[in-house]
């Protein structure tokens, strides 16, 4: 029989941290797809014990084994604020982690995901287990630049989650500004909420207090939680939810959290609260 | 003037996760010590950005900027429980970072680093700003085998920390056995706390399980907590909090964290009670 030319164990993924001098590792089992697009470098490879991982020049954006934690602290955290989500939009998030964690939520009417890059959702409905639910009819997937497909809307939105990659690397960049996060407030209806995800404040410190401020200035409400993100720079994520009317914790009811038909393997009600306690550093970070 | 050949921009540490074909990388500025003990091997290096660092058996111990993190939740949780700890023995710890943080507490009068090898202590001094209060008139070091050390008290000590290696790692092994935690249960006093690392759930997550049952066979209260720590495998770090007495919530006092001389860098009041509170796949990994 053959050899599987593509079964390479000889090679080895290398993550470096941006400025830092260190990064992650992880042996290659078999690389699946690497591919130039207009936007970025996509690569997705095999991993004898993560599974499927999904990078964008050159950052992890996913491992199948792990995903969970981030999808379910960036999605669920805002989902179960909101009494009743019907109209969710996910900015970025390609790989369909987010769509998927949106969709368990069954007030859900329409769920549009846009990704700026056309090849991520072909590379990510070819390769990625998170992509389940990109042909539920519930739906709907745009490649647009989320920060011009924003402006489209105006009081439509229960919900908005920014699921991007990283702010130095291939889009992400349009994501982190304060007219988009003023967009992203037009876009919403007068209860709306929203999150994002901010970045780690070990390795990229810098970026979690542009995020959370420039979110702060554009919403009444924001409050920045963490969350472990185990093949993430430093495994300690960052988000922000901010909303015009609900509060995080005040208004959160945690019997729909008991009451709700999906399996969490993260998230539960004593997590939605303990999310924002924040360690020192991190407060300080923020002028907390 | 002559190049100083210790400084080796070329040289790399890699820390393979064990048994898990990936692991963290970092940058090599200055190698300061490399040396094989009886014991381990112990790795002492500058890093661009993280400082020293410190390694045994290539296992990461600590590094400059994140240690705190680590210490701070290994050694605050049990003393702000203990309404007054007096004597405490820190296992393992040979970096000096769990003895920093115990004596901060004004009650202390008299605390017992027990190191196995005396290499590492005579390292860390040299080295090592952790090893700040190795000359404390209260600290006492001693370098003896923790699990034999153990055995000479009885209703002794109000507290004990367990900062020991990998259990897989150097004599990491003889800090996890059930034998070795009755015998902590009875070196305490009849309201004594403990506290011991019991590695990161996600590479690991064996030895998470096995720590924590042993723990709870020996002591009538035993609770998990989690910290962020930001250069172990995972970022996510697990540590046991057990009691003779003690709650670790309901008798917890944060009057006592508010009105504490030191500023700390992570713990804080809320973060003490929002540790115990874990994502669904650590329960399940613990039967909770």
């Amino acid at each position: 029989m053959k050899k599987d030319l593509r079964t390479m164990d000889h090679l080895m993924y290398m993550e470096y941290y941006t400025g830092r001098n260190a990064g992650i590792f992880m042996k290659i089992k078999k690389m699946l797809h690497s591919y130039q697009s207009p936007y970025q470098r996509i690569d997705i490879f095999e991993h004898p014990d993560f599974g499927k991982v999904f990078a964008l020049d050159g950052i992890t954006m996913m491992t199948e084994v792990d995903e969970f934690m981030y999808h379910e602290m960036l999605v669920h955290v805002p989902l179960f604020v909101h009494p009743e989500p019907r109209r969710v939009l996910i900015i970025g998030g390609g790989d369909g982690g987010s769509l998927r964690e949106a969709l368990k939520h069954p007030s859900i009417e329409e769920a549009i995901l846009c990704e700026i890059d056309p090849y991520v959702i072909e590379a990510a409905k070819k390769y990625l287990p998170t992509a389940v639910e990109m042909d539920n009819p519930k739906a709907k997937i745009v490649n647009e630049n989320g920060a011009e497909f924003i402006k489209k809307y105006k009081d439509y939105f229960d919900a908005i989650i920014v699921d991007s990659t990283d702010p130095t690397a291939g889009e992400g960049g349009h994501l982190f500004t304060k007219e988009f996060y003023k967009n992203c407030f037009e876009a919403l209806k007068e209860d709306g909420v929203f999150s994002a995800e901010t970045e780690d404040p070990f390795y990229d410190k810098g970026w979690v207090a542009i995020a959370y401020n420039r979110i702060s200035s554009a919403f009444p409400i924001s409050k920045l939680y963490t969350g472990f993100m185990t093949t993430y720079p430093s495994g300690l994520w960052t988000y922000v939810f901010a909303s015009k009317k609900y509060h995080p914790i005040d208004d959160f009811d945690p019997s729909r959290v008991q009451n709700f038909d999906h399996q969490l393997k993260y998230y539960n009600e004593d997590i939605h609260k303990a999310c924002f306690v924040l360690p020192n550093f991190i407060k300080e970070l923020i002028n907390e």
